[in-house]
Formats: C-alpha cells, sequence, structure tokens
C-alpha cells in the first residue's frame, strides 16, 4: 500500500486518535506519526505502545512538518487549537478532525486556517465504553462508518485523500453536509446517550436510590450503563455545541414519552402494541 | 440430586417456561414435565426439542396431577388461569409464576385457589432479545436473579421448594413483598424498557425518519433497540398492570430530563459534568 502522508501529527492521543494511528502504521499509511498533547504522561505511555514514533509538547513544533493534522481532542478545543496551528502550518497541510459536532464550526475552521492549508471535517462512528489510549486498537474503525463533512470550500483532493485514509483504515466513508450531519447525530447518536444518562440519573434519586434498586438489575439496564460509561467531558461538549439539534431531539422525545405515558393511563393496549411493534421493525433495520 | 416434583406443568413454553423445564430435566428435579398452550404447533415443537415430555390441550387435564404449575403465559392471562385451574389441583399442588409484575394479583390468587393448593410469586429476572421456545436454554437462569415475593399467607413449605428449584437452576434467590417488588421492578426494568420504546418512536417520528438517521447509528443506538426486541405483548401487560408504579417513575424520569435540557440550554458544564459523573458511578455497581 503507498503511504498517503510522510507525517501524520495527532493531537490528543487517545482512543480515537491513537487507534487511526495504530492502523495508519500497520497499513504504513503514514511514514511519521507524532503525537501532541498537554500531559507528557500520556503521551510517553503512547510512544511506550508504538502508538506514536514520538511526541512534542508544543503546538508549533508538533504540526510544522505534518502533513496531515487529525484534532483528536474534545471539540470544546477545537478552536483554540486552530488557531494556535495555523501559523505554523506548511503549504499543502491537511488539517481534519474527530469530532462528533461540526455545524457552524467548520465554517469557522475554514476561515482561521491560511489559504495554503485545507480542512476537511471527519467524524468516525466509533467507540467503545472506555477511553484514552490504553483503549485504541488497530481494529477499531473496521465496518464501521465514517462521515466527511465537506463545505462548498473543501478542496476536493484533500477531501480524497482524508476519505482514502478512512477507507484504509476499514471505514465506510460518507459525505454529508455539516448541519445536516449534526440532525442525524443528535438524534442517532447524542440523544441516545442523554437518554441513558437521565436513566441513570432517575435511579440515582433518593427516592429510589434508597431501594438500592441497582441490585435487581437485569441485561436491560446493563445496555445503558455502558453508554454511560463514556467520558463525561466529551459529553458535555457535544451536548453545548450542538445544543439546538439536541433539545430540539429533547423536545420530541419528551412528547413522546408522554404519548406513551397517556396510552398507559388510558389502558390503550393496542395503541402500546403499535409503538411496541414500530420499534421492533426499526430495530430489524438498525442491526442489519 | 432428588427429585423436587413429581410432574411439572408448564403453562405457556416460551422462552422462561422452556429454559425452566429444560434445566429441570437436566438436573432431574423433575420426574415429567407437562406442556401445555392454545396452539398445537408450539407444543408438537417443543417435544420435538426435548423441552417437554407430553402436551395437554385442556387447562384441567394439564393441571390434575401435576405437584407444581408454573404460570409462564403473559401476566395479564393469570387470573383467567387460575380461575380455569382452582377446580383441579390436586391437594399439596403448589402454584407459582414467573410474571415481571406481582402487586395486588398475588392477593387475588392467593384467594381463588382452593385451601389445599399454595401460591409462590416468583419472578426470574433473564431473558433474552429473543422469545419463543426456540430461544430457550438450560442456562438461560445460571448467574441470574430470581425474586421471590412471599405474603403472610404464603406456605413456608412451599416458598422453600420453589426456592429450591430456582437455586438448583442456577439463580440466586431473593425475597421482597409483591409491591415492594413492583417498585424496584418499575425502576430497573420497566422504565429502561419504556425510554428504549419512546426514544425508537421517537427516530420512526417523520420529522427524523425523512432523513433515514438509522443509517448513521452506532453502538450506542444498538444497546437501545436489544432491548426494543421483547415480546410486545409481554411488554404491554407489564405497563398496564404495574400502571401506578410505571408511571410515577415515568415522571421522575421526565423531571430528570427537564433538569438536563435545563442545564443544555443555560450552557451549565459543570452541572452537566455532574450528572455524567454520578451515572459512571452507578454503571460501576450495576456491572459488578
Amino acid at each position: 500500500m503507498s503511504v498517503l502522508f510522510k507525517q501524520m501529527t495527532i493531537i490528543g492521543v487517545g482512543l480515537i486518535g491513537g487507534s487511526l494511528a495504530l492502523i495508519s502504521k500497520r497499513k504504513q499509511l503514514v511514514e511519521t506519526v507524532v503525537g501532541y498533547g498537554r500531559k507528557r504522561g500520556g503521551l510517553q505511555k503512547a510512544a511506550a505502545m508504538g502508538v506514536i514514533d514520538r511526541y512534542v509538547l508544543t503546538l508549533p513544533k508538533a504540526v510544522e512538518e505534518a502533513d496531515l493534522i487529525v484534532l483528536a481532542t474534545p471539540v470544546g478545543t477545537f478552536e483554540r487549537i486552530c488557531k494556535a496551528i495555523a501559523p505554523h502550518l506548511k503549504p499543502g497541510a491537511i488539517v481534519t478532525d474527530v469530532g462528533s459536532v461540526k455545524g457552524a464550526w467548520v465554517g469557522r475552521m475554514e476561515a482561521l486556517l491560511p489559504k495554503h492549508a485545507f480542512f476537511v471535517g471527519g467524524h468516525p462512528i466509533a467507540g467503545r465504553e472506555k477511553s484514552g489510549v490504553e483503549a485504541a486498537t488497530a481494529d477499531l474503525f473496521q465496518g464501521s462508518r465514517c462521515i466527511l463533512t465537506p463545505t462548498p470550500a473543501t478542496d476536493r483532493k484533500a477531501l480524497k485523500k482524508v476519505a482514502s485514509l478512512w477507507e484504509k483504515a476499514g471505514a465506510r466513508v460518507s459525505e454529508l453536509g455539516p448541519m445536516e450531519h449534526d440532525q442525524i447525530l443528535a438524534a442517532v447518536s447524542h440523544l441516545p446517550h442523554l437518554v441513558a444518562y437521565a436513566l441513570m440519573e432517575t435511579l440515582a434519586h433518593p427516592k429510589i436510590a434508597k431501594r438500592n434498586p441497582v441490585e435487581y438489575s437485569a441485561g436491560g439496564l446493563r445496555d445503558f450503563t455502558r453508554i454511560a460509561g463514556s467520558s463525561a467531558e466529551m459529553w458535555r461538549d457535544i451536548f453545548l455545541l450542538n445544543r439546538d439539534a439536541v433539545v430540539e431531539m429533547v423536545d420530541l422525545y419528551q412528547e413522546t414519552i408522554e404519548k406513551i405515558k397517556k396510552r398507559i393511563l388510558e389502558e390503550d393496549g393496542p395503541g402500546l402494541i403499535e409503538i411496541f411493534e414500530r420499534a421492533k421493525a426499526i430495530r430489524q433495520k438498525a442491526i442489519q
């Protein structure tokens, strides 16, 4: 396989950034992987694990030789990082990200970068219940989906190179506009996480917690708790940055809960069955 | 191992009833398992699979020789079945059930049975995403929990025999009052299912469904869809029969969603982190 990028710099070597580094090295998609982070300890661990070739503790130095810069820190940090690296990017450098929210900031990012560098928004839909570089694996993206979010301003060659990287990492690549991406993700990812967190928080309510209900939990609850194991900081950023689409979905969700509650209170058995059968049909689609 | 019951009759040979029959036969806890059901086809299949020794298509005949009768049909049918079998129970016969709701009807059941027979409420907390006898396995209860719900009227010897059956089937047995059982299960099982159904129903809303969001779903959503695969009739009965406790939990849940939504709208990052960290702590308890 041919080398796609001579130097790839991963900003934030955690689960996603670390896994992309691992597969890129294994498949020789890059010659060198440089890691940047704020904590030396984590970077030393990543280097010892063979996830990165070397690490750098200052942003300008981390990116000055890079052909591809991958933003893999929480989404809330992207703008600050972009401002810091913009003056140090070499001609033709591509900046991409792995953030779960795109929306308006993709345009801001494009505006922040110098004309001789290119921005390509990306979102690999992959994750595990664990976070951190210790959880990184070369097969994390195998069979998963990666959404790229080009705009009219996106350089087509840069887009193609980033798409090629993800495809060779094992992902099925598709394209969505940044806003469309955010609305769809609010429905299939952000709302499910909010719903799971709300369920856990309900069980923590003093009225319920005093009965020690978790003692009696079965598979149903365990499925929810898996989702609640992910990084709190990441989810704070996602909910705040995708606020409008998330709140819109939450409102629709609450209406649905009210509808189900009404059918329970009115003892509307057929009305409940109708909802449950529809859920089963969606399930069939989702697990295909 | 010594035989606990000469003849066990399973009313409703599906996932739970079938699995209890299988482990009881494998461990020789019973001499004969008789199956009753409304459809000959399902019973023929159960007999061919070796789940039951033989089947009977009329309730009186199915129970007249039985030492243990297990109600494993949807909870909504229990009262009708109890009325039909009561005149045909032999002295010392024990009637138990595997229903997910107990509450007030345990008392009604005790009143319906003749003085020479005993009722013991039971609820094995086990399940799979599939239902039906095809999904039955002898190890379904291994390491799971089974709650028995005795009342002041419960015969202690009968309770002990039913507890022994479940322990030998691999379950950890504990006791709760019928009402306490319903409140705890509303929190750890009924609410999670309602929440999952509501999520699926939200994705089915025309506003959302037109974007074909399920195409972009990841692990988070799949965890929810698993729960939505269970039997619609069973969940209708559970929600309607445990209406009060379920609605109380739903109201508390809606309050929690409002709290989270408020923190998102007010951009209260620390307030969100607080909730997410608490969820993680509950998760640690639940997966122990």
